[in-house]
């Protein structure tokens, strides 16, 4: 997919000067700076970014350094960027209570059940920088070895049995995690997030998403 | 959860005249119509709605004579309702050639595998008034038992996979979904609308959101 | 599969006057109806009923309006045909004090595990007529929705456990029916009843064996 | 469950001297010999056996040198017995070109995948029997271990994806069948003994039925 | 693979005089004995044996009357053997407190759970050695129907969840083992004799490793 | 675990800089530089190293900077961790063709499947190391996501599919793997790659080894 803004074009991350692969016979024709040209499997003709989509994508560039991919791909009909963008500030963004580093932890949590590798990465990076370094990789790899507090550790417990076999959630799990001191709003709100990248994990595998370049490096 | 809007008291579906289901010690303390007024296991105090919100409850209510219980659950934040009725807007309905009898196919198909009884009873109805009762049936039960062309089996397959393992999608799913003559936009769509029911089964499950006692009955 | 007897031929259901599925191109060539002609994939030349079995087959006629399907596909022989009858007149329909209900709960939760469409058919509708039609789509779409008693949980629990996991099974599960109020022939019958759908399960998918078009409707 | 016939009186296998399992504390209290006294969890009072069942118990005293403890866990009622040894005749027994090794080697197979203490112990030593040792251990063990021809394996694959993932099977897993040489009967028959065992196997777990302590040591 | 040694000709085993398993045109074209000759799938060179290596081989055949497939196939390449060798006995028959049959005991339930036809075979055989041929069985078929005490039925149950599902292990699953008796020491061992199984199975299982003939009938 | 090994007190990681990860009553009392203290959660009492180990562990802290945590594990008992160490130079370090890269490639991708945080991390790095970053990420999230060609993807299919299934890999298997250019000693290798670290894996998690935290900031 092209990147349909005049964003790619400006930021283009600068090719890293990572040595391919492998020497020789075996080195993969692809390296990392390419997921920043080519962002799905998908070709998609570029659409129009309203100038309130234009904003967002420059409100990025200048806090992020960069537009994150699934922006990108989404920019492909300027009303479906719109409406995720509204969806993900609403229903993962404006939790009461959860701050935002259980919101990454969540998120990384999901989608390492669902071996998405865009939102791993891009999750993943976001506990590394709210959290820290390690915790992120405990996110990716297993969230168990983490040594959490009950409130946490209750809280992705949920989030990944509602992933792997959500009808069996019962009035058991939810009591769980009053036990735990959440209220029904963060209930609502957990469920929230973790259905969200239930979703999200689920276009970017269908699409081959690549996540920017820029992540794998930040914050270790 | 208490219906936040006038339209509950409006609209109420009439009890039901069904007798209690075991006689005796057995009956179960519940009738389908409770679901209609406790529509999920979360307490969240009622929000108010916004002039568009209610304009929109009001269209509900004239066009299938209820407001679904879903749009009910989310009311209790208006921006929260406002953000998931343009995501849908926007991300399942807007399918540029997936008819929307297909439609609801993938999200009865994708809710069956989540085994949810709010999107299956839903969406199972949507198959029976779009297509028809016994098709609505298969895709409840087991979609494969359906004989369907070329063009929906691939449709579904993908749609399916993408819930089970979504990690498992590779190019070779996209090459069978454009074989059966889907184009690139096609599969955002069919990724689009699977993803989206991955998301609201899970937000479903995880909250007990009880689906409208009004659908059991139509199109039968 | 050739229908063997007359009943075929004199209570044949009257074509549905349902539309197609879609319009154009996409129709699948397949209407319910013809689930009442033929009736598996298997060619299987007809078989000669015996007294007993005709009028076990006129009874059908008389009392369901119909003859189900199943019996007509073990009808190519009539010893196996009378077998089949016998074996689940002792051991599923005699149980000693499971309602009849509870025995269509269990064939049909049973069968939803599996996915067999004939079978969700058939016991679906039972669970519809001996309960009500909510508590027959809870059986089919999700068990742990409906609120049921300690007794109906526990039985469907175990019904479940021992279809999809019947190496787990061991003394505590056991326990836990007895301490919700069974007896050791209770549990000998739920175990005998969760079991034989087992077997029609697979002999329905094996074969593709279709519902009799007619229970579709009923107790809506 | 006490055994309610005089078979199991007049022929007791005689307590097998070998040494308990582990000296010292380790030794469990319970002796293979003991699973042909109790023979499931069971406590069912005693039925009467009717004359043609008990000559069919004799039968097998005559012919096995015991009475298989299955048919002692149905007897508690006789005409559950007489239906399960009539189903058995013609659902399996009467397979038209199965060989009865084949039978055998289907319900190891699938008693197998269920992890069914008693069947793989009754029906390894039918293979054992009826082929060699070593194609007994193999059924047990992992069928894919032996080298089987193309009708055998396709025959074993079939059963075990039926007791697997039945809702996957389609036509062309019969149309497999049926290029390895088998006829639309064979498939009933395939299909038949494979839901049989995968019923048998369930009864087995439910009520931990043991298998007669003699098929250890038989054929080996 | 070619028997690298002077073993193989000394000790071949006599080719058993069981009858093909099935006469005629079904009977496969593969005997028992073969697998004394072709060990495994894969053509490797045979190597030679150090002296240490060597005299292995003859303690093997003078003890058991045979050398072990396992340790044929590793002969390819001698370095191979002799740290197989090694690390088998220093971290799998050094166990502290574990008896011989309890480390036998895991072998046999993990090796049934990766369902691995050498490694059923070769430590079935072991626990019908040490302990009795009826626990042999229950361990190759379903470690549950052994009426284990509290410190063998923690220790199985340790070692089939780090064989399924080892990211789910945690402290209280240590502390389970540390109730039923067992100390660090010991789940050291029991989770090194586990995870040894969980190579060896796969090893086997990659290259389709065939035990010798002889362990079928011993000790029945 | 107290370290037994001078090394420990002479190397210990400088405690890093990094911030708790979550200000006030939710942070974890836990740091990752404890990671390099308390290696495993069982308490074995710390062994004498030989002279050959201690010169082990002294070149690891002199090319490394630092010993591997597993090392230190296996360090309570100097001959169990001669063995390991033997043992992982035979069977996976010397294989014939495979490189470095492809056997660290290996190690993760089986980790990952296992969801071991110890070996994610030390493989994820070695894949950082002599491949590159974002290969090392790919490894560890979803290998499938990596566009590798024919020859590591087919080494990596089978690897995955023998961590998974082991019971299903036949000789198509390895044929695709001869297909893809490897050799039958490259199957060998492969399978011994990939079954070394099925056992590492449970061995970690059995005790919940910690990985030492210099690994986490390297090669990123």
């Amino acid at each position: 997919m092209t990147q349909p803004t005049k964003n790619a074009a400006k930021k283009r991350p600068v090719p890293t000067k990572r040595s391919p692969v492998v020497k020789g016979a075996k080195a993969p024709a692809h390296s990392a700076a390419e997921d920043d040209v080519k962002i799905t499997a998908l070709k998609l003709p570029p659409g129009k970014l309203s100038p309130q989509m234009q904003a967002y994508f420059d409100k990025c560039d200048e806090k992020l350094g960069f537009v994150p991919n699934v922006l990108k791909a989404f920019a492909f009909e300027d009303a479906k960027l719109q409406a995720f963008v509204d969806y993900r500030q609403q229903l993962v963004q404006n939790a009461e209570t959860l701050s935002k580093l259980e919101i990454e932890m969540i998120a990384t949590v999901v989608s390492s059940q669902n071996r998405c590798f865009y939102c791993i990465t891009a999750h993943g990076n976001g506990v590394r920088q709210l959290g820290d370094p390690v915790l992120g990789q405990m996110m990716v790899m297993n969230y168990r070895a983490a040594r959490l507090g009950k409130r946490q550790r209750a809280m992705l417990d949920f989030a990944v049995k509602l992933t792997v076999a959500p009808w069996e959630i019962e009035e058991e799990d939810r009591e769980r995690l009053r036990r735990a001191g959440f209220t029904d709003r963060d209930i609502w709100d957990i469920a929230s997030v973790a259905a969200f990248y239930n979703m999200t994990n689920r276009l970017a595998s269908a699409t081959d998403m690549r996540p920017n370049s820029v992540y794998h490096g930040q914050a270790r």
